[in-house]
């Protein structure tokens, strides 16, 4: 679907130069709350009104509309109808591939960002893997719920939330996670027995650990938490975001309990998630798309931009977007840890790291860490055909339209030549010698070979997709909607904490002990200069 | 939850007199496309701006609001929280049902309306059923797929939908439900085999006809049809809609497949689903809703109203809305059919009378009798006990605020005493004795105690609901969203017939034997004077 007509580069231009220069005037805007809220809800209108509004007429369905494509939400919604067969073939996937191998790149190995820390990809790759889930029997198809449903701690279906609460309708008990103390400080419970051996029967219910190697040793299986989400276990920091909400959760379950005497464990574990979730969504506009953004201007996750808008639709995951969040470049090869340097193979399915430094610890270690840059030549062997190959594959089993579609779809001008692409010299010559024409460059290699845009985390074409699919699924959740988002939701304990929270770091100084220190500013997605 | 304010009653009363007025010029506004466009999006609007727009914060599950509350649609939506339980106990349902008995009527058995004839709640009937469907195991909750999907033709879910089509590569078959010819015209298969004792294997996946008896006589279940909707074999009525419907999909298959020899069965069927579903929200609108008002402006089915509403949010069929549409009040006793007059319990889990009065004779004798009045006691012997004993009890499952809540709630003024419910002493009189207070009123007893309306179907409060609730859950279909509702998703043969149907007549004549005459005018749910 093509979105607002694409001729307005110009005015785009002189926007974008506007947000991000005169750093004092954006202050200045942001300090008047009516304002900022104003021109808040005028940028995030436009940056979804990009695209044309959901419901889209195509799923990974079929290439025409039908009930099912309408209603069936085990596939994958689509920005784009696939067109008609590409005139030439394709590139094999393997030479694709090389394009992103950061063993290719000369001189050196890798290139850093310089703007993230690892804790942007971290939470980028956690935040995603709650609802950006590909099937693996079919790539086409999904069991995501398309909602910020926070399914990384409470999983994706009932009987997987029930198996992670407490259950236990004790005063000190009531709407609790399971959970439990690693010297002094609150985990989720293992998830396999002692010996590593097997699933924990509580735990049956859940999703097992994806890509977990059946050979994986039992030491480290050990370390793996009970979670909601399937991927939460990846690594030591994507464990470290769901642990940290699952002691905020178990916080504020405690003051509910406190303030409302006659709630059962089942209303304060309702209540607690209900703003745990939206904890979540602050942190992901305020926090996450923020260090994205290029702007000086700094966005509100203010609910009422979006409820009268024309976007504001039911949620459905596209496979443009899905695609997309691929930044497996980023990811540098060696982890750096409180004093240890771990190479990356070594550093999945383990979550000793992040008990032995403690949770406060994890994110300072990782906010210390650059994270590389996105792009093309950068992506670590380790990831390079677990991640790339598949991605590449998808994108062709979905039959997408070209980059220089999708780039006309959301306002771009087409890309002429290869120097519209990268100003890389070797990358031009590289396209030009698996594509010939700039017009039939794959939606997942431009994206990459784009250049990195002054003071953005990421580049343009992804840039735009990221925000309109963040913003018109972010805003769009049942529990930001006008007649839920109040006291009775939340309660006022929980409305409270909505209010005061922007940052990760907002969250975690409520949930280390007090012996802890963590120095303003250490817990960061934004290189410190 | 309470909507627009209430305090603009004294111009509400105006604008309904001003549009039950003038017929001569509302005639002209109706003439001039742009202009009756624009006033049917407003009326509309405003219609369904009474309520305040979903997602709905409470739902039956609980009386407050949870991730599962917002998310699990096996729960009726709720428009009023439910208040703290009432002051006074609530009279004996017993003594309620009295309320509603026909037999208790002086003089004479039952009033029959000035408006309707019996088509018009037989297509009611079979309409809502499509999608108001209590589960018999847990009256607060719901099998619905809450959306206008035509699920008394294709089922409720897949598997349904492909048990009843041929599914045949073979041109004149493509896209094709099942069907087979009685004398020289189309109906549904056979559901039960020849003996009447068994179903069909091939339809072992349908949901089995709502409240078949189970010593019902073989010689009338073997005239039952293989439908989708379980209830749609109920009476002849409700059988010769779906047969009306499965005609014109079939017909439209067979356009479909002639104009497109590329498309196989699958995007035949889908592709004429897509027009049947439509056309039946065409009718819905157009003729049905049309019908219930008593304005003079006709509303049109424009998709286009609906596309920057705010009140454009996913469906949630409501308790209420299930409710207030128990309309067994307006079932004659007695069925006049071509020659014969059949007590209602004969007429039932029988299609017969359709096959041997053929399509378009039923229709023209369903539009030929008079339906009853809608409100109390007018609810013939037969259902009194089947049906409005269980709604009753449901209203109380469900915790629903009083009748006098409601009203306040959409913008009527609070009933101050009994009169302002019913100008008949009768009703006043037996509505005091049971409830004291006009307070104390129940939703479902003050819905059907209320005055019928001059030139209107149904009552005051009856009446607001559907119209917000039919308009905000027809106008938000996906098939009549913004970037679906085109030529390509109907084919230009779908969308010229979505153009140019506006009745069940229209279809009609589509639908029957060359040889058969139906006079204009013959198939109405308005008494001809």
């Amino acid at each position: 679907m093509i979105g607002r007509s694409g001729n307005d580069y110009p005015f785009s231009k002189l926007l974008s130069y506007g947000m991000t220069h005169f750093g004092f005037l954006w202050r200045i805007v942001n300090g008047i709350p009516p304002l900022a809220r104003w021109v808040n809800r005028r940028l995030i209108n436009r940056a979804v009104e990009r695209s044309a509004s959901r419901p889209n007429p195509y799923s990974t369905l079929a290439d025409y509309t039908s009930w099912e494509s309408l209603t069936d939400k085990t596939w994958f919604g689509r920005h784009l109808q696939q067109p008609p067969a590409p005139a030439r073939p394709l590139p094999a996937v393997a030479d694709v591939v090389a394009l992103f191998d950061q063993r290719l790149r000369k001189p050196g190995h890798s290139v850093e960002s310089e703007k993230s820390t690892l804790l942007f990809p971290s939470f980028a790759q956690w935040f995603t893997d709650g609802f950006l889930l590909t099937d693996s029997a079919n790539r086409l198809k999904t069991h995501t719920n398309h909602e910020i449903d926070f399914s990384a701690l409470y999983g994706l279906k009932k009987e997987e939330s029930e198996c992670l609460r407490l259950k236990s309708e004790r005063i000190g008990e009531r709407g609790r996670l399971k959970s439990r103390m690693i010297g002094n400080e609150e985990y989720a419970p293992a998830y396999f027995t002692d010996d590593g051996l097997t699933v924990r029967p509580e735990f049956k219910a859940l999703r097992s650990p994806l890509h977990l190697p059946p050979d994986w040793p039992p030491e480290k299986r050990r370390t793996l938490f009970a979670f909601g989400g399937e991927r939460a276990n990846a690594t030591p920091q994507t464990a470290m975001l769901s642990t940290l909400f699952l002691r905020e959760h178990n916080r504020l379950a405690g003051l509910l309990e406190t303030q409302h005497p006659g709630w059962d464990d089942e209303r304060v574990f309702q209540t607690a998630r209900n703003t745990t979730t939206v904890l979540l969504i602050k942190v992901v506009i305020e926090e996450y798309i923020n260090h994205i953004s290029p702007y000086h201007f700094h966005f509100l996750a203010d609910p009422w931009s979006a409820w009268s808008a024309k976007w504001n639709r039911p949620n459905w995951c596209a496979v443009e977007f899905n695609l997309l969040y691929r930044w497996h470049s980023m990811v540098p090869s060696q982890i750096e840890w409180t004093g240890a340097t771990v190479p990356l193979h070594e550093w999945v399915f383990d979550n000793d790291p992040l008990t032995e430094s403690g949770l406060a610890g994890a994110f300072v270690a990782t906010s210390r860490q650059k994270a590389n840059r996105l792009g093309l030549h950068n992506t670590p062997d380790y990831l390079l055909h677990r991640t790339e190959a598949p991605s590449i594959q998808q994108g062709r089993d979905a039959q997408l339209g070209s980059y220089n579609e999708y780039r006309v779809a959301v306002g771009f001008p087409r890309a002429e030549t290869f120097a519209d692409i990268s100003s890389d010299p070797k990358i031009c010559s590289e396209l030009r010698k698996l594509y010939t024409e700039p017009d039939n460059v794959e939606f997942y290699v431009g994206l990459f070979a784009e250049d990195p845009r002054p003071n953005a985390a990421i580049m343009g074409l992804i840039g735009r997709f990221v925000a309109l699919d963040a913003f018109s699924q972010a805003l769009t959740n049942p529990l930001l909607s006008e007649h839920v988002f109040n006291e009775k939701t939340f309660g006022p304990e929980g409305m409270k904490f909505i209010e005061c929270t922007h940052t990760l770091e907002d969250v975690l100084r409520r949930n280390i002990p007090d012996a802890v220190d963590v120095p303003v500013g250490s817990v960061t997605m934004t290189q410190t200069r």
